[in-house]
């Protein structure tokens, strides 16, 4: 699946169906990007912007499984937007990339809205923890930008009814809850868990802007076959594999 | 299980264990109360507050589970405060009740600290929805205190590393974990649903004061068995069973 070019691996994505050129250490794609994409309700003829995109992975799963968007990546550090912008012409997707900060943006990004937006911000908080040795690592791991300033440009870069999706470390559920303020809601997490009566490694968060339905928290989404490990070859459920391996949808 | 007095009730807890008197009409415990006290942590020893006790339900519950605690309760209205005495002295408990407002607490509490406290606060907001026409029902479902002056008293009245436990409609999860300051930490959510694979109804909100433990998003609890309703019978599952029938505890 993986074949190492000087610095960078091509890997395979969607049972094939995709191939991600990304740099063999520092940040690399695995399934989060995978759910995250599965997880966008987006329909053919809407556009979606993906906000920190590295290498595109999220994107362009979404554009495999959905014809017809209009897609946008804004990415900061400029050898994952290479990237990115590689990687889609070499999967015939089309996507543009900007590279850029989200908390200066482009003025053409400033100015155009979308019905989706999808995110997988940084994970550790860079005031915690130990922080990565690897500069570009902690770029796309450790958080430079707070979670809340996240959440605000999403939030003003969807259209009135659009849907923002993100994923994100079960950890931060509370950060992300209250960092949503009221110009969104119907929000609904959707808790993935690695085994059947563990609790969730990560979470998939997705709200409405101008919505007003209540909060729902969905049945937990189990990646892993048993309830605990037996073998050396992990099985995916089946719900997982058809979209790890089928890229397919994950309805909230 | 239930026989009426005039307009109260008496109805079985526990498989039998406990025997509480309420209003046949009315805010009335159901099984929420036990699933709080199946969550407290307390071991003999400690020092339990139920804040908005009701009938005391939950307390009288944790009572029967561990022997050798203190436990007050604080009730606001004087029908339900009788009656959580009566129900204490009738199932032999020890249990300490206060008639009072939670805003405005009696001085004895006001000076008191405990291990643990628990609470079930109204479900519903005020300002949301239709009220309803039983004033005393309206008092226990609908909420006149919001919920931030449940969690902030609830906080102060806890000891240096004391457990709050609460249950809560799981549409509200987000003001539940808003509300919590920086005072609480290692919070946990244990979500119950209804049946495998539906979303939750109510959650369980456990958080520790002075902690600094991550937050956790527990695997959910699941009430009946089977993915649908089949029979006229509903069946618990054997987790719900042990708490709900024979006062067994649930560790989150």
């Amino acid at each position: 699946m993986t074949s190492a070019t000087s610095d960078l691996t091509n890997d395979a994505f969607l049972g094939g169906q995709l191939t991600l050129t990304q740099p063999a250490s520092g940040y690399r794609a695995g399934v989060d990007p995978v759910f995250l994409a599965a997880a966008a309700p987006a329909r053919s003829g809407q556009s979606v912007l993906e906000l920190g995109c590295g290498a595109g992975a999220a994107s362009l799963c979404l554009g495999r499984r959905v014809a017809g968007l209009r897609m946008v990546g804004l990415e900061q550090q400029a050898i994952y937007a290479d990237l990115a912008q590689r990687n889609a012409l070499q999967n015939a997707i089309p996507l543009t990339i900007y590279q850029g900060d989200l908390e200066n943006m482009p003025a053409d990004l400033r100015q155009d809205r979308f019905d989706h937006v999808i995110m997988n911000p940084p994970y550790f908080r860079r005031d915690r923890g130990t922080s990565s040795p690897d500069g570009i690592r902690e770029g796309a791991l450790g958080e430079v930008t707070p979670l809340t300033a996240w959440l605000d440009h999403a939030t003003r870069r969807l259209l009135p009814g659009g849907y923002l999706t993100l994923i994100q470390n079960a950890e931060r559920l509370p950060e992300v809850l209250c960092a949503m303020d009221s110009r969104l809601g119907s929000i609904v997490v959707k808790p993935l868990c690695p085994r059947i009566g563990r609790a969730a490694s990560l979470v998939i968060v997705q709200a409405r802007k101008g919505a007003r339905g209540a909060f729902r928290l969905a049945a937990p989404l189990v990646v892993h076959e048993g309830s605990h490990h037996t073998e050396d070859h992990e099985h995916y459920t089946p719900e997982v594999a058809a979209i790890l391996r089928k890229g397919g949808a994950l309805p909230l």
